[in-house]
């Protein structure tokens, strides 16, 4: 890709995380000159939107890179002749997400934004919206990439491979955050580790960890097994159990956390939720409030410290490198999300997984894993993986059978009779984000 | 196999359940001509067996069939020179079943003789004693037919396969009783009636029904969706949901019900323990207890219509139709556990599973299913199985490790923590069954 | 199936071997009543059936049993409303085969009708006769089977499987003739005998001989290899080296010879043109003139013994076999081909594989095989399934760069000049019957 | 891989192509600092090391490296404490080599090194000596790498993963040498070049073509068919058809030759040895007997130009790009041979392959294919590696059964009794080398 005008277009362009991203795009200019950047955003955003392009702008300013910024309301004309096309997009708002995460307590289950109930009806909302923009690619930009970091992010990407013919790679600093804490946790270098992460996005273990190249993972395993460590912001910090991880043989992503914690997780969080009344969306509304009043500042023209506390540790880094790696065909190794195709061979051909891949300028190519996944790993991927595909299905299709069997089948409901109750609730709660459910039953 | 003298050794022949079975011996006697028939049990067993033994002997007096019956408290007599070894033990009696149900509730979880914690302890129980049968079996009755029935069934067969040459069978009466419920449902003979179950024992769906070979699958859940049916005594009554059948598109078996309708299970097995201070075994042993003196009278030359209260409808109908058929080389078909080999393509190719199969002189021939699985089958069925691979790692080698990832992933468990206070109350609790789990741990 | 009014349509029921099928039919009346039979023919070959009808209407006549017959050159009367469809037609007739026999030779090849370059250009010119047919099925008859005998039949039945919705099973009177002979070998009777076959239309090998149940291959392997044995009429008897079954651990069908033994069959086919200057489809021409000579006499009431010579020995044994089974809902085990989805795991889901089937009301249902295929079966079966695809690809689509593909890749030419003037000479010689490749070269 | 002493051991040490070694070794000593380079060879060998040594140590000398070289007649002490072993020894040497092609053209049939009859005679010998050094590095150097360079490489190298545990990768020069020539067609350098190979060593197919990340596979394909280029010295040079490469949809490598232009081949090799009475073996030895006369010169300090003569162009390149690339962790991408494990869909999980590996330090990892490859890539490629699979049972075991066969369905010999005939030469004029199949026939 050697282009005399790198356009990108940030669909949600009027986030919070967007410093972050322009912060990324300025550190790496030279490998990656980005000639326009274009922030869109829905009217609702427009505030907002205006408020981030100043603080980007004076950002800019400082760096004294050439770097044409503008904003639009109108999606369509930010995809136009784009190179890349970044989503961080959020249907419903911070309104949605407390939503999501309220409804599933409120029937006994843990709701968070990403994974069980509350991230299935994230799902059935920001699918059709990322279909359109892919829709909109194909006749605007038929040879960009769709950069998407929209959670959940693994079912997202996947549901693009299966309904659009636009060239895509999902992406989630989480992985890129767990080798910075390893490397942290060696003391070296993050170049000198090598770790090899298999699964899906928000439901990876990493299998393998080489400390210039030689393999440590038993060392790895046994050392960390009974401390504190590698968690993410929006993750609450809980140890993991020494025997389990010996057992398991790897080390879990964070998100396992509800998984294998599943009762320590929901008693947390249903005792945040009665003692405050508030749940982890009301505290990033808090903090992006805080944040917009230090981004209206006229002398702040970095990226604020504060921005850390939001949860995008290596946010831009792991968004901008995999850019410019795609821009330079550099062919470097990135984990990130992509078709199986046998890579992860427990797993459907046509689903997206989380794995090592190598970027050149015609996307990423995965690796073969080391060996095939251990039963302790494979089953309950294997489950999470039917259920993002019946999600999908429910997504696009505004299937309600589908909704029913994917929640259903979901570890962190598992009950039919609650996931019919739950699903009525979500429906009913995320009507306005669910077009495709207006129909009637059949 | 055309044999001069048929034998059959029946391993665990103290059972309440060997009326039924000589009662299909007796009733399918000319295609099965059995000579010889040995009735095995250990020393704990001894008085047990003999009521029963008096009891066959006097069915097969009134039948006056030629079958030589005996007892022995000896295992490797009765399986030198079989031609099929049947398995109907209880590794550590009902009180050991009890305890399987009884320590899962204490943790607020489903106690189940076959699936979940409580099926876990059962397997790790049984499976080192099957094991020990199929090393006998190598030595003095290398091409016989091991037909199990022991519980849980499925994983059983699959140690079998995996760590013995001995040719093997898995049987469950749940297919036919499946059967038999749907030709009763239409009124029609049950040859009228082919069913396709695809799945692995005690967690097989029906996937499609034939009437007259027509598919009337579509019709025969919609009417069904909605009334009782098609359970087993062992299994509480509870009525599938409607949508719910309708949106899976297949019927569930019985044991199902624990996943599916796992909070309102969990909830009538806590409140009737809580109630009656009883589990199932605990109804059993009273159960047992009046069959035992039924048997014991003089006058009954008959099967007794009381044993149907125990939940073996069809249990003889399934042994002795799968043994004839081998026998007899008749092609027939019939839903046995046997070694996957790519049939159900989403499980390894070395699991067991259940599905139609065609019975020759060879064993059981697994036939193609007619489609895929759906993604709502898919996912829990392949938790399961990894479950049950665990397990078995577990069992044969005595695996801390496995173990504890085992019942960690089980949707019945689900919880890393609950799953270590779990597995350490089982292994207390059965350590005089489980010498494998003698060894300190590594 | 159960019908009031069983009706079978013959396409191309002018054939020599209407009444091998008429035979069978009557034979079977009774488990398989037909009541309506519509032979079907085009112009070019109105006389004959007018004669084969003839003589059909004086076998009917004689056995009593109550059958209507009609004639029609309208194939879609004779599809409309029927229950099952069977195709055994030549397109080209007698001509065609004369020149894909000669074709060959002329370049230094084998010239054989259904394998080869033979075997291609018949399945450029049938192919897509077919999948008319299957058009009009879906159209007349959507519910009905289409049982094909019409060679190359693996290929064809793959051509249906893939490319239109109707039930389908192809057929080859192969198998049935080389159970029939182990059977004689024997000196049993057929249902005694059980033989796995694996592979694909006239490429199969029989992997395992059952004796009463008995696995009894490797002695059978072993007496069998150095005599003479298992040919069809069409195929030269030449006799396998012992040394070389041996190795095989498998017996190859008599088409194998034309692999195995392809310079001894090339020698012998070339010097027998150059010495008569015919070919089989000459001698067939005969034998055609002959069989209407006697077909024509009013005495003639019932399938002549000359009718042996033709090569179709057991074909209205395996054709109305079938049929019945289906009708019936039998369950009996016949090898057919079918579509093979895992069952022979070195093969794609979407080819045809010719297999022991359960025939069934819904169609066959293939078996798992004991073991998978070893090494010396499996490349060879590979290689030429994939000239199979690339021929449908080629038949369908016209399409030229898949024909010199598939001719480049076939063991039986195997070279990509040969290939390409090979087939140049094919589609020029059989212009008429190729519409599909009338467009210009893309 | 941080080595304070780096220990390279060439077993074969003598052969002329070590210079290039050397050379490559100098040239790239900053990254792949050899401290110890170890020439060991057999005692028929001694003096052709001796010379090489003496070059060897000339251009060592010249360079100013510290590099120690010592040669060995002992296989052991070279490989103990070695980091890298490298093989390029020819068991029989040049006049087996001669052998192995005038066996086959006695009957009819290509002779060549490394492929047919002649490469499977090579086999033979090669395999069991092979594996003996790896049973060597299993006890004197269990974590050094095998980099294996003697052909049939890729045979070699899936008998070493198969029955060894010997880290090992599997070299050959030619994916290098298509890349260089495809980056010469464009006159860019290499690195601009992006090649998908896919296939077995000798048997790949270029698949994708990318130049500064666009894929020009398309307009590539157009533009070479028609013309001469891309062969290797060892193979004659003959050009592709325009119509073969555009309905192949791929660059075949130039070992197709003998498979898609068999008979030109096989005529060119009859007719140049029936004018000359000689082979390439003979013409290597005339070659090799020049290179050793110029090696003997005291004034040679470098590698001489008509070493380039001989064939192994960019081998030096391939050879020491891996080793450093390993040493290094470097990450990059090389076309080597490795274990399958589901890349190549179509070929069993345990063959080797030869694709697109990112090297690291513990070894090469294959990247996903683009596409599954297409069936007129795809037969010729299982029915290749299915006669792979059967020579290393002949090698290993001494077994005649796999011999018959592999010989049997090998496309350039495809008739049994011919592969009889020929297997018996082959045995006969090897028997010194083949201790193996000493024992009597079972």
């Amino acid at each position: 890709m050697t282009r005399q005008h790198l356009k990108v277009a940030v669909i949600g362009g009027g986030s919070s995380y967007t410093p972050e991203l322009i912060d990324g795009i300025l550190r790496y200019h030279d490998e990656f000159p980005v000639r326009e950047l274009v922030l869109a955003d829905i009217e609702a955003g427009a505030e907002k939107l205006a408020i981030v392009a100043e603080l980007a702008r004076r950002m800019i300013a400082r760096s004294g890179k050439e770097i044409a910024l503008r904003t639009t309301l109108d999606r369509r004309e930010a995809i136009a002749g784009a190179d890349f096309v970044t989503t961080q997009l959020r249907v419903g708002m911070l309104e949605a997400r407390s939503l999501d995460e309220k409804i599933p307590l409120s029937h006994g289950l843990i709701g968070q934004e990403t994974t069980g109930a509350g991230g299935f009806a994230k799902a059935l909302r920001t699918v059709p919206v990322i279909l359109d923009i892919c829709r909109d690619m194909e006749e605007l930009a038929p040879d960009a990439f769709l950069v998407n970091f929209t959670n959940p992010a693994g079912l997202v990407t996947e549901a693009v491979l299966k309904h659009s013919r636009i060239k895509t790679v999902g992406l989630c600093n989480l992985p890129i955050d767990t080798k910075m804490q390893i490397a942290a946790l060696y003391g070296v270098e993050p170049e000198r580790v090598f770790i090899e992460m298999a699964g899906i996005n928000h439901l990876h273990w990493t299998t393998r960890v080489l400390l210039d190249g030689e393999d440590v993972t038993a060392s790895f395993l046994k050392t960390l097994a009974s401390g504190k460590g590698l968690t993410v912001k929006n993750v609450p910090d809980l140890e993991w159990d020494a025997a389990f991880i010996a057992s398991l043989g790897a080390l879990p992503c964070s998100y396992h956390r509800y998984y294998y914690m599943k009762n320590e997780m929901l008693a947390e969080l249903a005792s945040d939720f009665e003692r405050t009344g508030r749940t982890r969306a009301d505290e990033v509304k808090s903090v992006e409030a805080e944040l917009f009043d230090i981004y209206r500042r006229p002398e702040v023209t970095e990226k604020p410290k504060q921005l850390e506390k939001r949860g995008g540790a290596y946010y831009s880094e792991a968004a901008v490198r995999l850019m410019k790696s795609i821009y330079a065909d550099k062919g470097d190794i990135q984990v990130v999300n992509v078709r199986n195709g046998g890579i992860v061979s427990c797993l459907p051909d046509d689903a997206s997984i989380e794995v090592n891949c190598v970027i050149k300028a015609d996307g990423a190519h995965p690796l073969q894993l080391a060996a095939p996944l251990s039963p302790q790993i494979r089953g309950l991927l294997q489950l999470v993986k039917s259920y993002e595909e019946l999600t999908i299905e429910a997504a696009v299709h505004g299937d309600r059978r589908a909704a029913l069997q994917a929640l259903t089948v979901h570890p962190l409901v598992g009950d039919a009779a609650l996931a019919k109750t739950v699903l009525a609730d979500i429906l009913e709660a995320n009507a306005a984000y669910l077009p495709q459910f207006a129909t009637l039953v059949p």
